[in-house]
């Protein structure tokens, strides 16, 4: 199979609202007036963002969640997006997997495969997503005042939390360091390798929050750069969340883990791929945040606030200052 | 060095066009009224498209080159690009160069980095590059008729000619198969290195091209897309364009290479990586053609026309048909 046939026969379908898709040496986009265009690009690399036997289907997923994601901390409505594909082999069993998995959530989102790239090469993914915001209204990471309040997103679906820290419990059971149950297993697996963009909650964001950042690194390195951009501190509840997973995970949890306290705030505070939304709100925007995350079937924890003071004050349940640090994910430095 | 110094301290620079560059989950464009937005992604994998040795700064420049060149082949002006960025190691020295080579370019065509990626991994170098051109003026590749004239795009930098072949001799210096003299060495690596991508030519072009693509896999099979997306065929001067290349050529070619007239085609008709221009204009619009070519330091030599009857004919200088076949590049097939 050529890298022509490649395209045709998994990724070309005829242009919806592109003027130009693929097959010629740009695409063309028309822009609505006074919308603003929202542009991201994430890497995938193989053995870093995801092992090399994942489930073709699911890494097409999770190629264009996190940049979906993107869109959705800057509450953007996504548009288009274009694919650089790097592959040891051009094997039709993957592609028809990986396509189809990419294009399923393409579809559910609206964003149209509009260009990009095929290559022989080490596996690589690289996808640019472009959204639009009127102008004005994107949801900054320095917007944050001191007084607002912080939440962070999740989700009830069928019956199970989506929250945050199971991306990183699905690593932890891939490396061996813990165990779940079967149930338990299976979901956190969903949310590491097939994660669900806050598109919706991050568009009924906006007017509302005064800043967001999605969750890839680590809840406080990703809160830290809303804090940093807005030269604010915080306080934040870290229990709250940790003992909120720990009760998810009650009846869950096998002999082999160690899921106490220490652990459950490893995977809250510091673990990364959840994409989930981070943002602050005034106070007085309460009732609006709950609307917001209500009708777009999402939920919105309240973990703390902004402070004028810098740096980060993490607290107990009891409301003791906890210590011990918790760091998030560096490319060049884990 | 971690992610976040490393994109502080060679990419981020402040927004100029951007309403908002690097450092938030997306960078955010105010597009122009009545403008379309042409986009276009390019990946470089090491191995594949340069030779791991080759210098940072050059391989900054043609990442980009080769991105720019998308936009002169659909007659759109450079606006801004987003990096992603995969490297084995942080390494200071690697990232200087790159980035001054990509920059420096960047600058002299007015393109703006407004954001990307920067993971660890294999070398992998994606762009996305976007444009504007007004609704209705791009250049494709769908728009060539029976009776057009083809031409394809060079340049006289400093008394030396700048050709379609120039690249792939490079390569083949580098494979040991032809030797060159230095100063013609020198130049033909330059054209492999860093290409000078024909966007002003391309601008220039609006309203007189009926098509357009840029050579990046092959004179005959980029040409091929044209004639495909057009529903037309084509003769060729082959020659035309090999006999130049042997003139410039002459009295650098040391005794190692095998440079005769079926190299040359070799060269000029299946070798990739020039990224010249290759467009098609009525024959009413031959005054045009020049005067465009004139005003932007490029030429435009005319190699042949568009058939009504599909395939390509090759004519040899005394206009006999060629029967040898040259193909050009496929990254799943080579």
């Amino acid at each position: 199979m050529g890298e022509f046939e490649l395209i045709e026969r998994f990724f070309k379908r005829p242009a919806r609202r592109a003027a130009l898709g693929i097959g010629d040496d740009c695409a063309l986009l028309q822009p609505a007036p006074g919308m603003q265009l929202a542009v991201s690009s994430d890497m995938l690399v193989e053995g870093r963002h995801f092992f090399p036997a994942v489930d073709a289907a699911r890494l097409g997923h999770k190629a264009l969640a996190v940049n979906l994601s993107d869109l959705a901390a800057m509450g953007a409505k996504p548009l288009a997006f274009t694919l650089a594909l790097a592959l040891p082999r051009a094997e039709a069993v993957w592609l028809e997997g990986f396509s189809r998995g990419l294009l399923a959530l393409a579809d559910a989102f609206d964003c149209e495969l509009i260009g990009g790239d095929t290559t022989q090469g080490p596996l690589n993914i690289c996808i640019t997503i472009l959204g639009e915001v009127p102008a004005g209204a994107a949801l900054l990471r320095s917007g944050a005042r001191a007084g607002d309040d912080i939440y962070v997103s999740g989700a009830v679906v069928n019956g199970a939390c989506e929250m945050l820290g199971q991306a990183r419990m699905a690593l932890e059971v891939a490396r061996g360091t813990l165990a779940l149950d079967a149930a338990a297993g299976t979901q956190a697996r969903a949310r590491l390798e097939t994660p669900t963009p806050r598109v919706a909650l991050g568009l009924a964001l906006r007017g509302i929050a005064h800043s967001a950042i999605d969750v890839s690194d680590g809840l406080l390195g990703d809160l830290g750069h809303i804090l940093c951009a807005s030269g604010c501190g915080a306080t934040l509840q870290a229990d709250l969340i940790a003992t909120n997973l720990i009760a998810a995970c009650a009846d869950n949890t096998l002999a082999k883990g160690l899921f106490d306290l220490n652990f459950a705030r490893k995977m809250t505070l510091a673990g990364g791929d959840d994409y989930e939304l981070v943002f602050t709100a005034p106070p007085s925007a309460r009732a609006a945040v709950a609307q917001a995350a209500a009708a777009t079937q999402a939920t919105a924890t309240r973990i703390g606030q902004v402070d004028a003071e810098q740096g980060v004050r993490l607290l107990d349940a009891q409301g003791q200052p906890i210590t011990q640090r918790y760091d998030s994910f560096d490319h060049f430095k884990v």
